[in-house]
């Protein structure tokens, strides 16, 4: 019996500035069948508000409520906790951690960057963490798919950082089992009873199978053929994109 | 019997520009006491030429066919293969790699190239990779010191592209052992007889011990408190300096 569905933004319901064909349609179509949803983003390149007028302009509007990403997980744990990180965070996001963009900096705060991944931006974070600053990581998405080509995502630059000062970094955001649950609390739903639909077959499937989900990767977005062989654990269902995995979903429900 | 010494260059003999204290004089007194001496570096900010004179000009000269550097042994393997790099280096060391600035690319070399690691540089790389190119690093060191501090080296660049294209590079430099064992070759020694100084625990000393060489760790260059604990393989040295080193090499011979 499925419960509640989750669903992952870029790549899944539109890829640069276009919907995927169908996607908003597919997720009236779960709405009007009483399907609660959630949108859990490991996007890091806008603030959620931006988020949320992109998708409006585009056609689909979502409760604020309903937005899970990891900016806000990474907020709600630098809170939880007093710490003043360096942001090596893409300007698109500064206005979400406004407050944290003056030094001393006890800790390391990375998302995707982008063109903010400056060999100079890296040094002063890895110096941090030669000095035992934690490293906190919003995701560990290798990279993602933009209008123009696949670009380098969070991952490889964390990646980057813990080998560099032999350190691991926390990760805010998918895949971490924390944040789904976030979401699963949420809808209220135990955690198999909820889909998680994604274009990565490591941070949405493989961690929503991790965190004790059902987990539908789709092929649109980032997705290559036999990106599906990552996935580890068994249980995981291939589409060729949302429409597929609704009506899979809707047919699962009877 | 220690037949040959392999002496590291930068944080052995110098840090920035400044000779480590006593580091000419022990490099004289292998010298007189007949002991055959190369140099190996990871070093890709500069083209040899520019190595040796550097050298010079703080007082030490070294016959070119004495130096052995991770690009040359880049150069030779991309030679022998016929391909053609995309080329993420320092300007520094353009000149080693002049006839290979032009695409099509093939493959994807990768040195420290400082601030050349842009995410526009990286995402070209990242690019070919995908496509299949293979991934070429001169090197895999961690970081290094500078006059300023410490600074990130070309591996976790390197490790960032790995991770980012779900591939292995090929090491061109320390510590394969193939890069030390042409050093050997040259001295005309067997591996065990001869010994390896260098100031990074894993590059130089770990590496060294892994092609059967001995190995001593310096306190200088970049060496941190504990950095002696990452080397696996028994049978390491550590002592504060190289003249140390020396001292207790010309001591073994009696």
């Amino acid at each position: 019996m499925i419960c509640g569905v989750l669903l992952d933004l870029a790549g899944v319901l539109y890829v640069g500035d276009e919907p995927v064909p169908g996607a908003f349609e597919a997720v009236q179509r779960l709405h009007s069948a009483g399907l609660p949803t959630r949108y859990i983003t490991n996007t890091t390149r806008s603030s959620s508000r931006a988020t949320l007028d992109r998708l409006a302009r585009m056609g689909l509007s979502i409760p604020p409520a309903a937005l899970f990403t990891a900016p806000l997980a990474a907020r709600s744990y630098i809170e939880a906790r007093g710490l003043r990180p360096y942001l090596l965070i893409h300007p698109g996001l500064i206005s979400e951690f406004q407050e944290y963009t003056e030094g001393p900096y006890d800790a390391v705060l990375v998302g995707d960057a982008g063109p903010r991944f400056t060999y100079e931006n890296l040094n002063h974070a890895f110096r941090l963490l030669l000095e035992g600053a934690p490293l906190l990581a919003m995701g560990d998405n290798r990279y993602f798919k933009e209008a123009e080509g696949f670009s380098l995502d969070v991952g490889p630059f964390v990646t980057a950082l813990e080998y560099a000062a032999n350190t691991r970094a926390i990760v805010l955001g998918k895949p971490a089992p924390q944040f789904f649950h976030a979401a699963l609390a949420d809808l209220g739903c135990a955690a198999a009873d909820v889909v998680m639909v994604g274009d990565d077959a490591i941070a949405d499937v493989q961690g929503a199978l991790s965190a004790g989900l059902q987990g539908i990767l789709v092929e649109t977005g980032k997705y290559r053929l036999g990106d599906e062989d990552q996935i580890q654990s068994p249980g995981a269902r291939k589409v060729p994109d949302i429409s597929a995995a609704v009506a899979w979903i809707l047919d699962q429900r009877g």
